[in-house]
């Protein structure tokens, strides 16, 4: 099952999207609507307003999760390949919810950065709440997948120790187009104005969602709407010799095999 | 003028805290009543339900900012006596809202850290929207300042490059008594166990409050309620040798002369 959020005329609405209609859900957006308890049972028999596919505007999956937590170095293939030990923890880092944007939004190249890159991710997003939790237990916390850029100002996320002002620039960050409850994700890659930049297995990562889920919760509470940004496999422009970086009008496609995939175009901030 | 949340018999109210007594703003919490337009007027003429002093019940001064911008190394004096050099940026990273505590409640030691120590902080309160902000209009941006104690579980803080996960520990850092809306802010000290284990003054910040907005807003919107915490000065109990960390039963003093104090007792997760 797909759950989206999607602009209408009147504001959002949460959406399921079956193969030829998108359904209303009755909530304003899947944040909310993931907080009503047996929301999963819920989505299934909704039977609200329709609306054609065929044009749809998603809004970032969940608008304005209460928080978005970002793994650095995930991919083992990737981590080896560059002569790293694999790490005992995740790299956690955070992105505040007015970064994200829709799955075919514009995004915004910052006014200050002139190394703009992308990281194609699969997301995570948390469907109930839980704390200290058993990997079991984190499982069952999972809503579903999505598909997320985590685009980076690198000159931002460099001029510190710390990542987040590279990570959080407004309007930068594209998540969606919706997030499927029973997916089994596949190959993830990137593609920027054609070029595959980046292709790896999303089986390949070495926390994946379920210990995430659980490594987190023994931090804070996750509670549902939370998003969790998985990692970046190899591949990013920065890396690249000489360095490649997004420039207005670039077109990103971030796809991840059994999820779905976001288009998005480059614009500048002004 | 000190503006605060407090928790009532009903939730919580934001208060006018006069010299004799609390006055009700008719917001449920602080960062309601900040974001409407003219507060400050409507704070100083307000006359609701009142509350005596003794024994109010400081909620987070702000329960649930949208976003929490903290700074890494910030003062100079500290900076220049560990032998380096003035950084050209700030170092941000971030918390979330489910970390803080109120002034005088029990902090949370995380079950799973050994290494807990104290990072007395000015916190800066947002009282306006604001985005690429000159100087004067990030200054004028400041709703006003408070006292904060950006408690750290060094053990997580340092399990990966990222700080995130030694900083944001579920009620693990209070915030308050008030905001002080025409403070001027000097010597910030923090005591545990009745010794001083830090004294500075705030005037050494490198990046000062204004600074600091104006800096932010360039990457994201800072909007009312929005907290910043700008650093803390040397004295922290992981740099001491042997170095000294926080326990169930330390009662942790932080204060900043003009502004407030903070008044916590650690204790444990279970």
């Amino acid at each position: 099952m797909k759950l989206a959020t999607i602009r209408t005329e009147t504001g959002t609405a949460a959406v399921r999207v079956d193969a030829d209609v998108a359904v209303e859900l009755g909530a304003p957006d899947l944040g909310a609507f993931l907080n009503r308890p047996g929301w999963k049972a819920l989505a299934e028999k909704a039977d609200g307003p329709r609306h054609d596919l065929d044009g749809l505007d998603y809004a970032p999956v969940v608008p304005r999760p209460e928080k978005i937590f970002c793994v650095g170095l995930n991919y083992r293939t990737h981590i080896l390949e560059m002569g790293r030990e694999l790490p005992a923890y995740p790299a956690l880092f955070a992105k505040f919810a007015r970064a994200l944007v829709g799955a075919n939004d514009p995004v915004v190249l910052p006014a200050g950065s002139e190394q703009v890159d992308w990281e194609a991710e699969l997301g995570v997003v948390i469907g109930a709440e839980v704390r200290h939790a058993s990997p079991e237990k984190a499982a069952a916390a999972i809503a579903g997948y999505t598909v997320v850029n985590d685009v980076t100002a690198r000159d931002f996320q460099y001029r510190s120790v710390e990542w987040l002002q590279g990570k959080t620039f407004e309007r930068s960050t594209p998540v969606g187009p919706w997030l499927v409850t029973d997916a089994r994700p596949g190959e993830i890659s990137c593609t920027v104005d054609g070029d595959i930049v980046q292709k790896a297995d999303t089986g390949d990562l070495v926390f994946d969602a379920a210990a995430l889920v659980a490594y987190i919760s023994q931090i804070v509470t996750l509670v549902p709407g939370d998003l969790i940004a998985t990692g970046t496999p190899g591949g990013v422009g920065h890396a690249r010799k000489p360095p490649r970086y997004l420039a207005e009008g670039s077109k990103v496609v971030t796809r991840v095999e059994g999820v779905g995939e976001l288009h998005n175009t480059m614009i500048k901030e002004f």
